[in-house]
Parts: structure tokens; sequence; C-alpha cells
């Protein structure tokens, strides 16, 4: 492979129990023969479009320049857009449905130059399914962004203005404490809060201390701590996460089925 | 990677708890090191023969040529074939065991020219374990065909009409009603059917209508709709699936879990 | 691609739930464009260092040469080191945590020749986060041994022979019986014991015979047979597994559930 192979980065909810991802390859595989596709991943929650688009946040930065392909896509067969992308600078376009999936990591990397709407794309596969674009829209369009075709050749220019943005909580400081929100859960339970060390600092929390941890109104004692191997197996922990925010998290167990933290719960740490 | 880079595509029931797949993927590179392999999926029900046909008639067609790689393998050490396949046209082949795994894909991809028994092909490995052909058996052969080796050196010529053919059910029209089959269920448990909107349309069914659906000896109603969208939360479905066939589905739940419904299980649709 | 593109496995304890193998892909993209991966699995039981180790020793010997990433880490964070080796002969060098997981493997092709502790490796990602090193110091490090990075560049050198090993346990014969452990057990619930073919022999266990197989404090009877169609539905075997081991396991069932056996548990086998 040369080092100018272009490259696809694809994260989805298929899961990996049908053929679907294998499929959506194939169809690259096609269309832009040369490309390398990187999976970011695709045990989204079925539909669940706000952890596919944390997921995405979280991974893009990781990445090199290239077409990113996401799909979780409820709405898929009704009214909902398809878009494709431009970010500013460094060579990375975005291809998936309009819902909030993408705008979040495209903000992070610094915002939506040009979208068009691509949902009568030439590069559709004909026929086309009712239920997979996937397959039918958006691998094709990924493909030929990847062999160089130009955005305006996909679709109808957008305002980028009109992408759906996701509504996340906004944590805040107030009585001594830190009022944070569950965001998302990992397959080990440790559920990410929308708030960073930075925050916990202000809120008087520093890390080696032990902290008040009040949720679904139960309230527990943890500590705020480096790593997993600073607390004793079972107990409470809160920990810088791989994404940069703060978690909560039980030594050798599952937080979110411990404090039965569903998405957007209330978290509120204070010092005790 | 160049454009004329070989192909293989590889399909199994290994799942992914363990290093099987992987293992099939480095046997690959040191046989045949400038082939591209695509996963078409490895999550297939173990030892499910008929779910993983379907799959692999579903995935091919939007594959590049290339080489065919597919193991779902219940009688692994016992007396059933291995074997190599050259499919008419277009330059695919096959290789796997003569389970009937293959064939339903070959009829769909044009018909097999010519077959080959390789269960004692000089590229298999040794020693060869008794009971993972994936590794010892069917990944060497699919790597030196990958790498232009020509049918005839991998094993002897048998007769194409000679391979294993899976007996599926087959749907009929009758009594003003469709009677087909459950043909297999998806991770979100949406039920394929062995019947076509075109089959639907002759027994009076169109998309839109109110259909009643007699399946497991309950009769319950839905409606024959392009999209999830189409019907309210919770509500009976009959769509289009990604694979061109008529699907059971449950917006938002699992038809399968619902209506009980098991492979071979006869759906009656009809108008109320 | 080239027959000289540079090769790295990877295997992980990370599942496919998360963006955690995709992040660590894209970060050796970044590094190493031209390097290709194969994912030897990473379905491994989380921070099941034994299982890993057993993993990585089964499929390296199928590998082409190459830089060998493994993370399975419930160390990190804390003061267990991080190295990479270089092995005698064939171009192979290893990356991960030094908690036993590449020493099996390691030992298997050859043993190690060089040793490195790359804790404080300039080729670290910054930030480090403290709970993700698989991102943020291994893959960069193997990406930069594919990228032709000599092993003296990446760390500071320690003694080989200080290099955490694993203690298995070890089977014996002895009351006229084989005397072996459970090792682990794979998706299909069959169970790895740590003994093979040769010393059953030795303790009079021939395949085709009767085996009486004592267990957590049960005694059953099976058979020493080739594969699973030698005996019927429901029954007990012991045959000889992919990786050349030993296991025990029941035709269409799990023998790790029905017998009750966890890892190091003793298993008996003798002639009725």
């Amino acid at each position: 492979m040369s080092d100018s192979a272009p490259l696809i980065t694809f994260l989805s909810d298929y899961g990996c129990g049908d053929e679907f991802v294998g499929v959506c390859h194939a169809v690259i595989a096609r269309r832009a023969p040369r490309a390398r596709i990187i999976d970011l991943g695709h045990g989204v929650a079925r539909h669940d479009v706000r952890a596919g688009a944390l997921a995405l946040r979280a991974a893009l930065p990781y990445t090199p320049p290239g077409v990113h392909l996401a799909v979780v896509d409820p709405g898929v067969g009704g009214p909902r857009r398809a878009v494709a992308l431009r970010l500013r600078g460094e060579g990375r376009t975005m291809v998936g449905p309009d819902n909030g999936l993408l705008t979040l990591a495209a903000q992070a990397l610094g915002g939506v130059l040009d979208a068009v709407d691509i949902g009568s794309s030439p590069e559709s596969l004909r026929p086309r399914s009712a239920t997979f674009d996937g397959r039918d829209l958006f691998a094709p369009v990924a493909a030929a962004l990847a062999d160089g075709a130009s955005l305006g050749a996909l679709g109808e220019a957008i305002d980028p203005a009109s992408l759906v943005a996701l509504a996340l909580p906004q944590p805040s400081i107030g009585d001594g404490a830190l009022h944070a929100h569950a965001l998302s859960s990992d397959a080990f339970g440790n559920v990410s809060l929308d708030a960073t060390a930075e925050l916990a600092a202000r809120a008087g929390l520093g890390f080696g201390g032990v902290v008040e941890i009040q949720a679904a109104g139960v309230c527990q004692r943890g500590r705020l701590a480096r790593t997993f191997g600073d607390v004793a197996p079972g107990e409470l922990l809160i920990f810088e996460d791989s994404r940069g925010a703060l978690a909560v998290a039980i030594n050798g167990g599952s937080a979110m089925l411990a404090l039965g933290l569903a998405p957007d719960d209330e978290v509120v740490l204070r010092r005790p």
C-alpha cells in the first residue's frame, strides 16, 4: 500500500451478527479499489445516535485525514436527509445521515465548510433498498470521495447551519457541587460524564480525594483516582477516561448497573 | 494497494471470541502476501449452514470478483467433501465444505463451471488438525487461488452436479393467501421470508395495505410498509428487507420473539 | 500492497462494543501508513491475561514475521512495566504489558533476544491517558517498529530474564491415570487441557477408546475421539483441539457448563 492510498473510516451500529458491515466493505472495494478501510467499530447500541456521535468525536482526532463514514440511522427510509460534509482544513470529509451523528465530531475537528444533500446522489446503487442506505447510498458516496470525486458532484449544496445538532446536557457548578450528567457507558459499565477534571477542580475536587457521588436518588462515597488500581476492588471511583472525560466506575464491577444510571441522569459530585 | 491486488472474501461461524478468524487471515498472508481480505462476517449462528448460505447469497453480488472463502462446517473431520469451485464468468471462485453452504450463492452468480475435491490438496498445512479445516485446508487453498494457482492443481475434478444443494421451502399462493416460510432472522429479530414483493402483489397485497399475518397458530394484523417509520412503535409490519425478500418485523421490537418463529415455519399473509 | 508491506498483528480484550480497537488501528495508520494490520482477535475475556497468552501462543506460529502487538492489561496505570521484545530469529518483535501476556508465545517462538522498557518511550502520544496504553503507548511503539525503528530507540534495555512469566499447572501421570488441568475454554464451551495426545498415550489412552473423566468431584464416561462426529449428540468426548491440546467437549453442548469447569481445575483421565 502506498502512503497515498486513500483512507475511509467506518463506524456503525450494524453489529457483527450479519453480513451488513462486510457488504459495505465490498461495495467500497468495487467503487474505490485502492481505498483502505479502518473500522472504528460497529458495536454502537442499535439506533443510539448519541452514543455513535460520542464515539466518533472520541475516535476521529486519532485518525489520519480521509473520508469518515458513519451510519446509525433509525430514520432510514424516512424524511431525514443524507449528507456529505467537508470539514475545515486537513482534508477530512464525512458521510452519513443528518440526524446529529456527524456534528459533534465535525465541530471538534474545526467545523463544516461545505455540505451537500446526497439523497439523490448519482452514486447511489440501483435498485436502492428502503432500509439499507449504508450499502446503497453512504458506502458508494464515501468510496466516490475516496476515489477523488468532488463534493459538488455528489449532491445538492445545503447550508451547513441547517445540519441537525445534538442536544446534550450541560454540566454546571452550584451549591458547592459539580452537577454533571451521564453521557454514555462502555462495555465494562463505566459511565462517562459530561465533565472534565478541570471542571471538577473548580468545584474543589482534586485527584486522590474522597468524593460524594449522588445519582438516582442515592448518595455514595468514592474517590477521584488516576487508575482503577488506586482503589480497592468493589470501590467506587471517578477517573479521567480515555476520552478525556470524568467517568464513574467500580473497580472490578459495573457502575452503570450498581448505580442504575441511564443517559442524561444527573450525577452530583461534591466534597464530603 | 494496486488495483490488481487479488481479493479474498471470508465468511464463517467462528464468531469473534477466539483467535480463529485471525489465524485464517495469518495463514492467507503467508501464502498470498499481496491478497486483500474482506470479512463478510463471522457471526453466522454456529453450524447453521443455511443461514451462512443465505448470507453468502445476499453478499456476493455486491463484492468484486475474487476468491470467496466460506466456512460453516459442522461435519469437519467427517466424510463430507471439501471443495473449490469456479463459477461461470467474471473471475469468481469459491472454497469451502460441500454441505450446501456454497451452492445458493453459486447459483445466484451463474452456476458452477468446474469443481475439485480439495480434501487431499497439496496446499493443506501439515500437520492438519481434525477440527480446523478453515485454517489448515480452506484458507491455504483460497490463498493459492488468489496467488494464481489453477483449480486443477488444487484437487481432483468432480462433477459440479454432484455438489450438495440445500432443500429450501417453496412459497405458494392458495386460498387467496400467500403461503411463505421463515428463512432466517437477523440480530434485530426481523424474520426474512421466502417471498418477494412481486409474489405478494400476485396475492393481492400491496404496499400501504393492512395484512393479516398467521404464524405459529396465531393471527395478527400488520401493514405492508416501505420502512419502519410507516408504522407506529410496537406495530407489526411486512417490509422488503435489504436482501430483497419480504420480512416480518416489529417497529422497535423483535418479531422473531413476539411471533415465536423458527426457520421453516409457515407464515400466511392475506388481505383481511 | 507490495510483498514488503510491514505487518502488525493485534490481539486484545477490548471487545467490539467500543471504538477502542479502531482507534488503535487509526493511531498505527498515522505513524506507519504502509503497515498492514491483522487482527488476531479482540474477544479475550476482559483482563484474562492467561487466556490472552494462550491465544497468542496458538496464533503466532501461523503468522508471517512482523510486529506482534498484544494488550490484556488489568494493571494499566499501575507499576507494571510496558515492554518491547525482539525474538530469536525470523524478524519477530512483540509489544505489550509485562504481565506474562507475551512470554508463552515468545518461548514457543524461540525465546527473547533483547527487551526494552517502553514506559517512557519517545513514541508515546501526548497527552497520555492513565487508562488506555493500547492507544497512547503500545500502538505507537508497534507502529514505530513496523516503520523500521530500532528496539533501542524505543526504551531502556532490560534483562530478558526479568520478564514476568506465567505460572501454569503441570500435567502428570500417576495411579494409572493422566492428571491434567483445565487451561481455557472457547466460545463453544470446549475446555482445553494442559495435556497432549502423546501424554495420554503414555497413560494408556488411545483414540477410539472409552475414557473415564473425573472433574469437579464428578466422574463421567466419554470417548477419546478424532472429531465430534465420532460420538453421539450429547456425548462427552476428549479430542485433540486446533491448538494441538487435548480438550473436553460435548457434541452439540458446552462441556464447560456441563462439568462446571474453571481454569486450573484438575481433570483426571483414565481407562475404565
